[in-house]
């Protein structure tokens, strides 16, 4: 199997401790050729659904054959598995924990092995910190081309997280909630294009979204679009729908955070 | 032309959001032999001066050729410009908002181009997030040798920043202000060795500083010269006059921050 | 001397200023093809021991002949040295102020050079700025293959930190303390294998582990066999024990942090 020249990581360890330092430094002794590249470690702490939203946002836009390393683990030193995980494009190392589950929602080739090849780990294997002991070295191995088969055998139990699917109430409106705050203060929600086509048309319908007490009916396509203290709703990034204010945080204008309700009524056409 | 290995990134979007890796992988989705630099993403939130003034500290410790990639941008979505620029050693890519007003000032050659061949955007482009759709992969493109005059024409009409001048007061006065607090708790001025030579000599002559209703007398030549619980003046790593205290926050105990004015009295000779 | 590969980065700069970026523009400005890493850049403001701490948990992980460098220098400017110091696999570069101590208590082979060869240094050398002023380059020209002997003589004279040694008292008691917290709260001591083996079994004898006036008397093997609320011990992976809390902060608790003792009351066998 061919190498891959990068391996990428998204973790809830913060930047605070020398624990992500150490896990490149594991990587670089297996493979000194690989290129690292840190996609997140702002996860929320022990949160997989975050780490899930996480790595979903973000795989798709690295080359072909990149290694994805996921350590959100609350379950270490567990029984919990690691695993690897291969998609068309991609190979991912993660504990068996669902922070996979939002990768799988958007892949067809979706391919699970169980990690019990022991010698890819580092020994002696701490209780506590199996992002440098087994998900580092086994994502440094992959990386210098170890075929993933030699790591383990497929596996079809592997767990899956329950998503947060949007809420249909009525043929017109439909309740979602917010699935993260990014820096700016910006509300991300999980409506997406499948959710509500219409709101993403070119030409959205006149809508109303219910959020804090507040009623927004204004969808921008830009941030600078928005009027001075306005709230005001946009498609974002992600593909999901997203309240925000212009040089300023929704978040903290509105009183939300991760987990507020978002309603969304159409009016009928 | 040739290649260029290096991608320096400096940003407003913080690490608590996977903006910045998900740039890594389209630079290196374009060109994966690139070598990624992070200058810094703690620029503060839309503010463009401040976005200014981290890059013009930094590019020039880079090696020629490297890329810069500037995203500070409030106008995101916007009709504002991605340009690029070329000066005699370095490359930028930006939004066409003045973040690059400080370079400006300490370069001779500087050519603005605005880009306009979306040829070498990703596609769909989003609204809200040009880092990834525009800037990052222009500069994949640039750093795998794709010449500045392929993405666009030059323009002569860029958006300059008003910089905000050192005011002098008299013959032996003047007044500037606190352009950034470093982590430190450093009071980094506007005040550099154009605006007062004498400060900036061997023997600095007597002076007096004034600051937060605090006068400073001293200029130290390190830190561990200050006495504890000084206060002091003394000319930092970036050639513009700092207030410090020794292994002490100076803003905390001053009391003061960015935009706090800063006046140097000196006596007559 | 053969290349080094890789620079790995270890200060108390933080990421909210660009003095990180800039210091990695410097080497790779003497040496592109460099492989960067960070280490750790939230080291405890002037605070050697957590430097010294910091780098001797992380830096055994990387591969030989990683050029390590660390900067947490509150003497900055003054007249403390700039040192190159070889073990059998690693070379760092650093401040003469103890941070290193921690390193040599691990290592046989401990040679220090005072670095004078002014050479091999950005002119002009800032007085504040160090890291980017001699420690990058010093670090960018081994890097590249310049032998320790050209940077200057060896030194025995040089700083050692005092040891903060856990306390026997009597044959079956020890008074330790917490050395730092991690992000996720845990409370890591200085109580390692040598200091108490009968911890470090598979069968751990009776304990009590007294902390900010709660008595601990259970050791966990992984952070997820704790019950709600309960505060244990456990083996953390940097090899000393630590208190600790299931999918909450210990720290928070207990209400306690860096330096607050820690007895440990094992039951004669």
């Amino acid at each position: 199997m061919a190498e891959s020249r990068i391996v990428a990581f998204t973790t809830d360890f913060g930047l605070n401790d020398p624990f992500v330092g150490i896990m490149h430094g594991v990587v670089l002794n297996i493979h000194p050729e690989t290129t690292i590249v840190d996609v997140c470690h702002a996860v929320a702490s022990y949160n997989v659904f975050d780490g899930a939203w996480t790595i979903a946002q973000s795989y798709r836009f690295f080359p072909p054959r990149t290694v994805h390393v996921i350590v959100v683990d609350p379950g270490v030193g567990s029984e919990r598995r690691p695993i690897i995980v291969e998609t068309a494009d991609y190979l991912f190392v993660a504990p068996d924990n669902g922070v996979l589950s939002l990768v799988e929602a958007r892949e067809e080739k979706f391919v699970v092995r169980h990690v019990t090849a022991e010698r890819y780990f580092r020994h002696p294997i701490s209780q506590t910190f199996h992002g440098r002991d087994v998900f580092a070295p086994v994502a440094g191995w992959l990386s210098k081309g170890v075929a993933p088969a030699e790591f383990g055998p497929q596996v079809s139990d592997y767990v899956r997280l329950p998503l947060r699917k949007v809420e249909h109430v009525g043929a017109h409106s439909l309740r979602g909630e917010v699935l993260r705050v990014d820096k700016f203060g910006n509300l991300i929600t999980n409506i997406g294009e499948l959710d509500a086509p219409a709101l993403f048309a070119s030409q959205p319908p006149p809508v109303s979204i219910l959020v804090s007490g507040e009623t927004i009916t204004r969808i921008c396509r830009s941030y600078s679009e928005g009027g001075d203290g306005e709230i005001f709703a946009i498609i974002g990034s992600s593909g999901y729908l997203e309240l925000a204010a212009r040089q300023a945080s929704a978040a903290e204008r509105l009183g939300a955070g991760v987990g507020t309700p978002v309603g969304v009524l159409q009016e009928p056409t």
